[in-house]
This record gives C-alpha cells, structure tokens and sequence, in this order.
C-alpha cells in the first residue's frame, strides 16, 4: 500500500512520467516551523549530475499545498508537489512488449490487468524517492537531536567508489554498493513489541527503496558467525550504555541509547548500455534487447538521502507511538 | 504492536512465565479445515529436547477456544492458547537488580515504567514463538500448494552445524547461525507497492523474531558487489521465468512467479553459562553475573519452523490483499 | 473485522455456544493497577437475572491469562477469557435450516460460505459483549477523571420502563429502548479529524453493539428542526464552556470540554415467543416457526453497561491519540 | 486522522482558504474508466449558487496528478486536487480572538496549540467534502450496479423545503434539515463483524461529514418504540427478501440484500447574519459579535452529493473487504 506509519503517516503518490510526484505526510505535529528552503540541502544530494547517474534533469522544487501557515505546521496534512518536467513519453513503447530484466514491467503488467503506467517504470521509479526525501526533511525535525548520517561505503565491492563507479562506467555496465547508516543521539525506548521492533520497522521501510536487497543491524550477517561471549555488549551503566556495540543499538525490538546502527545492500542498476535477453510478449520468444533510457550506473550513489530520509520516517512514528509527542511538541 | 496484517491479523500474547502464550487469527477464511493434529509437526520441530536446546519442557498442547466448529474455521477469530507448565518464577530474583546484557532487561524496564514482566525475558521471550508456529500451520493452509521451506545452512560459520554447536556447549558458550528460505509454488502477484513491498512485509515479520540480525534476498548482500550485467535474470518466457534467480523471486517488490529466496542472519544466545558483565542498578557500578536460566546455546536450531511460520502469515496476507481470497477458499 | 482502536486496541473472539469468549487488549499502558475483583461491578450489571431478561446463567468470572504482574498492568496485551458455561447445542437444530427473522443467521451463513458457527448466533450473540464490558472497566481507568454514565430512559417508548417490559412480557412480545449517555470532566481536544471526529469513534462502536439502531449527539434529530439562533451555543469564558450544550460538547469532532451527550435507539429483541414467518431453506417455502431460545425481552436492560463500556474504550483510544499518554500515566 | 478505509483507502487534504483542497485515493483497482467530465454531474450538485447556499463561486476544477493513464485507473494512488480561487484572507482576523459559537475555531486553536489555519475553519471547512466528492465519483464506479440516492427529505422541520430555507434567508437565520439515503441493488455479505458492521463503517464517515448529528438506520429511533411481532421483517425466500425492511437493508451488522435505508440530521449552519454571543479571547469577556463570512443558510441543501459519497465509499472498502474484488475487476 502507499500509506505507512501509525501516527506519522505518509502516502506516496506519482509516476515517473505523470504530471507529479510527491507526498502527503498525516499526523505531523502542528506547530514545526518549514520553509520550502529546508528542503534544498537534502534535495540536491538526492539529485543526478554526478558522474554515474542519470542524464535526467528535474529540478525538484517543492510545493506545499496544504498544512502551512506562515512557515509553521498547522496539524492538517501536509501536501508536498514535485512537477515532473523532465519526461520522455518515446520511453513507454521501447518496453511496452519486452519487458525489461530486473525491473517491475512484467509483474505490474500482470498484477494491474495490463493498465499500470509503464513508462519510466511509472509508479515503481526511483523517481518517487523524491517525495521520501521531502517527507524525510520533515521527519529530521521531528526527530531532533537524534540525527541519521547515511554515506555509500563500497560500489561494487570497492571502497574507491568513484573508480568502481567509473570502471563501470566505462565497461557500459553498472555497480551495486554498501549504504551504512548511523544514528546519534536517539533516546531509547523506541520500538512496539512484539511486531513493531525498531529492526522491523526500519527494515520495512528501507526494503521498500527500490534496489534495495538486504539489511543487518549492529554485527547483523557477522553476528551468525560469532560466540555469545563475543557478540554479548557488556552494559556499563544504569543508563545502558555499552563496551561495544554488536548490538546496534536496539535491544529486544527497543532502541536502547547506544547508536543506532545498519547496512544495507543495493544491487547495480539493471537497465545498462547493453542488450539483454528477454521475451517478446508478441511472439513468445525471447530475444537481445538494448533498452533505452537514462539510468544511474550506480544507483546507490544517490541513495544515501533516500535511507536517512525513511530512517527519519520511521524513527518519528516510533517517537510517537511511545508518547514522546509532548516532547516533539516541546522542541518546536 | 502486537497485532500484524491487514486480512489475515494475528494478535500475540502472553509472557514465558504467566499463565498462557498464544495467538489470536482475525480474518481467517471461513471453511477451512483444522485439526489439533495439525499442530503437531511443526510444534514438535520447534521444541526443544535436542543437544544444545533449553532444558524447559513444555508440552505445547495447543487449545482452540474460538472461531473453530466441527474442525472448520467459521470465519470468527481463532483463539490458540498453550499454558506454560514449567515456569520458573525464580529467574526473576536474578535479574531485577542486574539486567542482562543482549536481552530486553534493561529497555523494556525503563520503557514500562518498571512494570515490565521480567521474568525468564517476560513478553519479549522466545517463547512467544509458540504462537507464531501456531498461526504459520493454519497460515500454510491459505497459502496452498505454495510451501515455504526453512532450513538451519550455517551455525558458528561452520556447516557441520552439530558440530559447532557441541563445540559450544563444551566450551559454556553460544553460536549464531544463518537461516535460508525457500518458497516454491508461489503465485505470482504478491505485493502492495509501494511500502508493502513483499520483501518488506516479510522482513518486518522476519525481523520481529527474537535474534535475527539481518536478512537478505536473493543475491542479498553479494548483489552489491555485482555488475548489472552479472545480477540481472534474462527473462525466458511470458510467465517472467528466468534463468537465473538472483532477483529471489521478487521484482520491484512483487513476486514474479520464481522461488522466493532469502537468508537471515541469528545471532548467538546471549544468555551463556558464564559470568557477564553488567551494571548493578542498586549501586550503579558493574560487575559479574553468572545469569541462571535454561537456554539454547544455539537459538538458530529452532528457529528454521518459526520462520516458516511468519513467512506463511506473511504470504497469507499478502495473497488476500491481492484478491485471491477466492482462490483461497476455493482450495479448501 | 474483530479489532478496533489505534493505540488502545481491543480484540473480540469467542461465540455464543463455544467454550470461551472474551477480549485481548493491546496497547493498554503499563502500571495501571487491575484486580479481578475490579470487574464485579460492571460484569453483574451485564448480567441476565432481572424481569425481561434471558434465563441464560453465566457467572463471568474473567480470568486474566496475560499482561498482568502483581495487579499491575505490565504494557503487554491483556488477554481476559471468560468460560462459557451455561451453553445449549440444541439450540443449532432449531434454526439451521430456518434462519430467524431479525437475526444474522442467513447472512452469516451466506458470508462464510455455510461455516459460520449460527449456535445461539455464534459470533454475532450479545454474549460476545461481555469482552466489551470487560475492556471498558480498563478503559473507564485509563480516562479517569472523566466518566461515563449511560441510563435507559425510555422503553417501548414509555419512562416506565419497568411495566413497558412487564406489559411486553405478558403479551409474548419484546420491546425496544432508548439509552442516554453522559461523560463528565473530559478533557477538551479529543478527536482526530478529518475522518476519526469524536462522533465517528464513538458511533463507530457503539453502532457495532448487536440491537443499536441509531445514534444521535446533542440536540441531535432536534437539530434538524431548529434555526441556527436556537441551536448555537453561546461562549461563555476562554474554557469553551457554553450557555447551552446541543453540541453535545463536541465542536468540529473535536471535544470542547462541555459534557459529552449522546443517545442511541436500540431495536427489540428479534426472537420472540411467538410463531415468525421465515424461509425453509431446504424447501424455499415460507412457514410459521416458534424458535426457542432463552432471551431478554427487552435487550435494552442490559445495555447501558456495555454502552459505557465501548464510549470509554473509544475515548482512550482518542486520548491517547491526543498525546495524551503522559497523563495517563500520571494518572496511575 | 485524515485517511479513511482499509483496501479503498482515502486521504482528505487542504484548508478553506490555503492553495488546494482534493483527495487521494490509494488502494484503487487498475483498469476503471475514469474521465474529467465523470465528475462534473456531482461536483455541480455540490456547488453553491441555488438560493440558500453560499456567495463563494469555486470552478471546482479537477485535476488529477496521479494514478490515471489514457482515462483509466493504473493501479497507482489517484490524486485529485481543486485549486482553491476564490479566497478571503480577511475572514480570519474577525474570528482569531472571538471564536465563532458551533464551529472548531477555539478547539482547533487549543489542540494544534495556536497554530492551526483558522481562516474560514481551515482544515474544519465544509470546503473539504470537495474531495469527499471527489472520490464519491470513484467509488460509485467500483460498486455498480449498486447505487446510492439520498435526498433533503426535511428542512427546518418541514417537506416544504424551499420555503423553510426562504423564510430562515428572511428572518436572517439558518435552518436544518434530514437527509434520507437509498442503496439499490447492493450484494449481500458486506460488513466485517464484530467491529466493522455496515451500520459502523457507514455512520463513521457519516457523522465526520460537518454538521451531520445523527444516524438512524431503517426503522432506527422509531425502533425503540416498537414491539418485536412489529418489527422484525419476515423472511419470504432464500436470497432473504423480507416483507416489511425495518432493519434497513443490515442484519447482524451485514447487508442482507434488502434495499440499504439510512436517515441523517444536519444542524442549522452556525454561523449567521446575526450577532451571537462568544468570548474575547483577548479579555476574557464576553461579547455580541456580528461574525463575517458567506453561508449557507441550509447546509443540508449541498449535503446530500456528499454523503452518496461518503456511503460509496464506505461500501467500496465493504466490498473490497468481502473479497469481491474479482466482481468489481470483472465490472471493468
């Protein structure tokens, strides 16, 4: 579904060839102050230009339509437009018949009865990341001090990132990579048992990020190959705060004061400079297809944003659901 | 929250050492047909009794107190409780004062104001599993003739997994281990984007059982250290079969028709027969416990049922939101 | 679907003829002191044993399976369970084939497709409300100081409520009523427009209540007679008190601090002792049949309790949903 | 809180006097033939110009940004948007320190804490059913052939109701009135017992409509003055047609395939071109103030588009819920 969030709510809407893209955001506390340039700075980190990403052009300024009132939240949702200026309608009937590997168009075909937009992968684009972005600077006041850095620490199993980016590049390939994510300063206590752990929550969210394919928190993978003895974070004080951290953070579903922290893993992009073999809906015969279209060599360079922004989203639902709003309220 | 689904709901309850643990099924489809004895498979491999499993013995005879007639569900709640007969109301004389670290000792005490039910982990115990286990049967039933199949891969690092768990044990310590799931006959279609992703919904669940770590989808973790051109499955046919499967079944967050691939990463039993450090909260200064309490030295070995069962529940849902409810009943 | 509330959510099971019914709370804060005993008062309210109501004997005694440590709320979900005891399987044959009128019978059979439990209405008998009941005594502590006070003030359309029952009994009929409800010292501010309006939680429930008709605040259907002049309530002070209340002490969904006022119709008991024309379902002809049965004459008598007990649930979800869980606590 | 349903899932957004006011609609099926011009038979039924209504002339444009394709729904959220153009900044200083009697004015400025958007009720306005209207259109396509018709039965007391507005407009005053709605040709089987009744869904989106006081269903308050031998409805086959319809189309909380009857009572608009007596927030004073603005002087004449609607809606989600998205897809 487009909603998520039990008090900090956001519907994500649009298509990457549409009119818009954006988000709604119910439940936001009245009374945060927002300025359309609170938005520049996370904007622009999200936004292609780079070596390695996309040739497409959008600018991204967004338009709140509803739930502010002097640069002050009212308490009624918040509707935050992004125009889409920069479409190319020609993209739509290059995959119309042959779907591309990797990618939503087969199985959105068939799960909407044929009618889903196709075009630019219509609602599964990574063009709707913008309106997480937007939601996530909104988030990040929310949350306050607590603050989540996100930063690309491996392409392609390289930590020289650029040059495994612009190997790949050259090779007309692309590259996967490793987003690591830490976040200071977050009180404990966050996370609903039994289903509603903090892992489970922010691993919801994060899965959701198109290209996104696994998530360990604290020694996460690592933890399986180690003792108890090892793995066990020794607790220092009435506080809990500990030795070491292969926890992450989180302890039985609940944040616990510690950092918390997680990676992610975020696979190459799968439409590249070359052909790829797929079936032709028309004949029932596959073939070698060069697709068009301007992607990203690597997705995950334009992704950190993205996670701190869902990360953001939903640590303030859990800062909610544990009655912290008098304190959100207090902060504004 | 201890409620999960949006069609088929599960509500868990109880503590490891109060009166009952269970589940409650809202929106189960009328009609289907259910046995005590249905139970009894995947019950028995969650119990413990091999070497390195708890010395707790319970006999988890599940009792069906509502939404049950003549061995059909009638589309009312069902109610599966199992009393805990060996309790130990001791083991919460050794934690009061000296939370135990890796556990929810401390968090879950100062989250609930000190009223939290601390003994032997209280509602955050791995004996809530019992409920999800129970759920999962009657949640592999919808999700027929899919089957969901769940195995131990790794304990310790080493896939002499009886191996490295006696090691363990003889050395008074734990080790974690890695789970891999496979789900074949699975329906193609299953998913909401975009936050309802189907790897979303099923690590939420994945990650709301005690101990795991992390979790990853098909080529997971090794995907971000792919080229596109290496990661992408060429599709074969018009049904989206593929050659390869480093997708895990999943394309932009729906099933494609493929076997549903994951792994997930536990961590070692953090309750060891060694003395741990910890804070005193009487004096705020640390020191040695030797903890008591009855424990796996390697929780993996029981989990491969658990995580069947979620992943069925999660699957379950996922299938009713994509109205199949009547290919569900029409399987009864 | 057989739960409701956002924060503080209850779940119903159980049928009329079954071995169990009773309620799961979810999300009831911790700390909140609870004794068995807590629940005599309202529980004996419930129950059948005054002129006009069923002959049914049921000693509801709750028994609390979790959540609950040394009479203390824990944060976990309560599970109360009462065990049917006073049930009659025969009273299946009789309408099996015979829906009655005024009943679910035909529908539920309908719905879930022949499985649904129809013994004494299974699922949809009043029985069920001793769950409602059972969660209202923790709701009623979780909204203190405010209070729910509901009377029947009418029957039959009579203030004699006494002999409009005597009169039905002896005429081998049954009669409706008309309950009005009143809760004192509530906060302003509950209510979460645009769609969770105090008047929409509140009817949500109430309107789930088997026999409840309709419902109406303040001035109510008065007001659709009125002018604007007449039907406004004047401020009196920075408060929000009013001169007058056909507000019913709700403003824009939102309460205002004036009392809450609302009434509700509920029908007559539909079985009666009297022949009713139904369909024969194995011959599609109508017949006169005289259904057995043990019921009130008036389902009204012993409604206020169970309409106390769904207002208080609906206002400490709304309370809690206001942030106002720090009061609560206090409260404890 | 502002989002409505569980499959056919709403979101309300905007303010009176802000940008935009619309609707997103999330959960909807793919394939639905949707134009602009769809909407222009409802939305003219809203609109203000008849005598009696408001002097504020909205084009009420639709634009919708999202979730459409060539004229048919993609499956991706719909969002519908109406620029707002015929605004008045100055309506909000007259009422920032003397709150208006009947209207949200002093709660919503106590609960978002001095911050919400006063100017002509904000969020509160009657403004906002331009996007209950909206999605009204949409849902009345998904339960064809179902069809809901509700008219002004009653204004002021009285059927003459032209006449009863005219003579409020001349006294300076403002009248109520009963809307009385009709469901033809609705499936039975909808309704989601315990909690999600027909009667429940319903009232709940009913009564979040502004100014709407009550609901009766079938017989409702009248209900309570009657006999059971009166009002049970016999039962004269098996699809359940009954002779008489006193339950209004719901048995057990679900549609019985009986004609769906419901009546609603609509408050005098409260503000009038007449002083009225509120508080000076400034001085704590009372005083008389002769409060600006454009009014109906019936809001009851441009309700009933509204709850068709609203009631659409409501059974949209039913029908989704009881698994008969095949039938609605099939409708295509």
């Amino acid at each position: 579904m487009n909603s998520f969030g039990r008090l900090f709510r956001i519907i994500l809407f649009g298509e990457s060839h549409g009119p818009a893209v954006g988000v709604v955001i119910d439940g936001c506390p009245a009374g945060l102050r927002l300025a359309p340039a609170d938005f520049d700075g996370d904007l622009s980190r999200r936004r292609a230009g780079r070596p390695g990403t996309s040739a497409r052009r959008e600018p991204d300024v967004p338009k709140i339509l509803s739930g502010l009132l002097e640069n002050r939240t009212t308490g009624a949702p918040l509707l935050i437009r992004f125009a889409n200026e920069d479409t190319d309608a020609a993209a739509y009937e290059a995959i119309k018949d042959t779907p591309r590997p990797g990618q939503a168009d087969l199985v959105s075909r068939r799960k909407y009865g044929g009618f889903s937009d196709l075009r630019g992968g219509g609602h599964f684009s990574g063009r709707l990341t913008v309106g997480l972005v937007a939601a996530g600077v909104v988030a990040k006041k929310i949350i306050r001090p607590a603050a989540v850095a996100a930063r690309l620490v491996e392409a392609g199993g390289e930590t020289d990132i650029e040059g495994a980016v612009a190997a790949a590049v050259a090779d007309g390939d692309s590259v996967g990579g490793i987003v690591a994510v830490e976040v200071r300063d977050l009180p404990a206590g966050l996370g609903e048992p039994f289903f509603d752990a903090a892992e489970s929550v922010i691993a919801h969210l994060v899965l959701a990020v198109p290209a996104v394919r696994g998530i360990e928190f604290g020694a996460g993978f690592r933890a399986a190959r180690m003792r108890g003895s090892e793995h066990n974070d020794p607790i220092l004080d009435a506080r809990g705060t500990t030795a070491t951290n292969h926890a992450g953070g989180i302890s039985g579903g609940i944040t616990n004061g510690n950092p918390l922290l997680f990676r992610l893993a975020v696979k190459p992009t799968p439409t590249i400079p070359r052909p790829q073999a797929t079936v032709d809906l028309r004949t029932g015969e596959t073939r070698e297809i060069l697709f068009p279209g301007r992607h990203d060599a690597c997705l995950a360079l334009r992704l950190p944003v993205v996670i701190e922004a869902v990360t953001s989203i939903a640590l303030a639902d859990l800062m909610l659901l544990d009655g912290q709003r008098r304190r959100v309220m207090g902060e504004l």
